[in-house]
């Protein structure tokens, strides 16, 4: 029922752990199943993100949601960023199935957490 | 909020994966949150359960609780395998979180259900 880019990204996970030197940490907490979703940024002096990591307890769709959405943000502006969708990381994992959509909303959720974090130390 | 015992067997979980010649295989699915759990065994002519895995798609807790209950009927007859609750499961583990509990009972439940299958097949 999970289609080849879900499995590639739960089984062989982009960007997981901490950012040790991280200026922008969200965290967020899944009403729905109770899992809670951390993601780590490195952001430079000109708004670029340089780095995404991501830490869960979550289950497969989580995990395969944030090693995709970290993936997309790389490389991109905070604005960008900032504009990525659930919806968009869904189609880029080629659909999930109904039950799971809400576990790809922590990783827009807590990327937007992330980024909020970063605005508020500058 | 996890036990160390939880963490150490979600950041190194053992038995993962298919047994190749499983004689018993079971799979449970999870009302709750959708996530699925399969079990597999390897029966020698005693009875006795000498080899067994899990493969889930499940959260953390789910994997942490399949990791223990496998470690836990490896060796043991399956007479003895299918008394284990998933209450003894949550107690290996020092414990779980309220909303994580239904986790515990998908590895509980494939354990009997591969066991089961191994019967049939008798
Ligand atoms: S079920 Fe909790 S993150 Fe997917």
């Amino acid at each position: 029922e999970y289609t080849d880019v879900v499995m590639e990204n739960f089984t062989c996970p982009k960007n997981v752990g901490e950012i040790e030197d991280a200026n922008g940490v969200g965290q967020v907490g899944s009403p729905a199943c109770g899992d809670i979703m951390k993601i780590f940024l490195k952001i430079n002096d000109d708004d670029i993100i340089e780095n995404a990591s991501f830490k869960t307890f979550g289950c497969g769709a989580a995990v395969a949601s944030s090693s995709m959405a970290t993936e997309m943000i790389i490389g991109k502006s905070i604005e960008e960023a900032g504009k990525l969708k659930n919806s968009d990381v869904v189609d880029a994992l080629g659909g999930l199935p109904d039950v799971k959509i809400h576990c790809s909303v922590l990783a827009a959720e807590a990327i937007q957490a992330a980024i909020q974090d970063y605005k508020n130390k500058k």
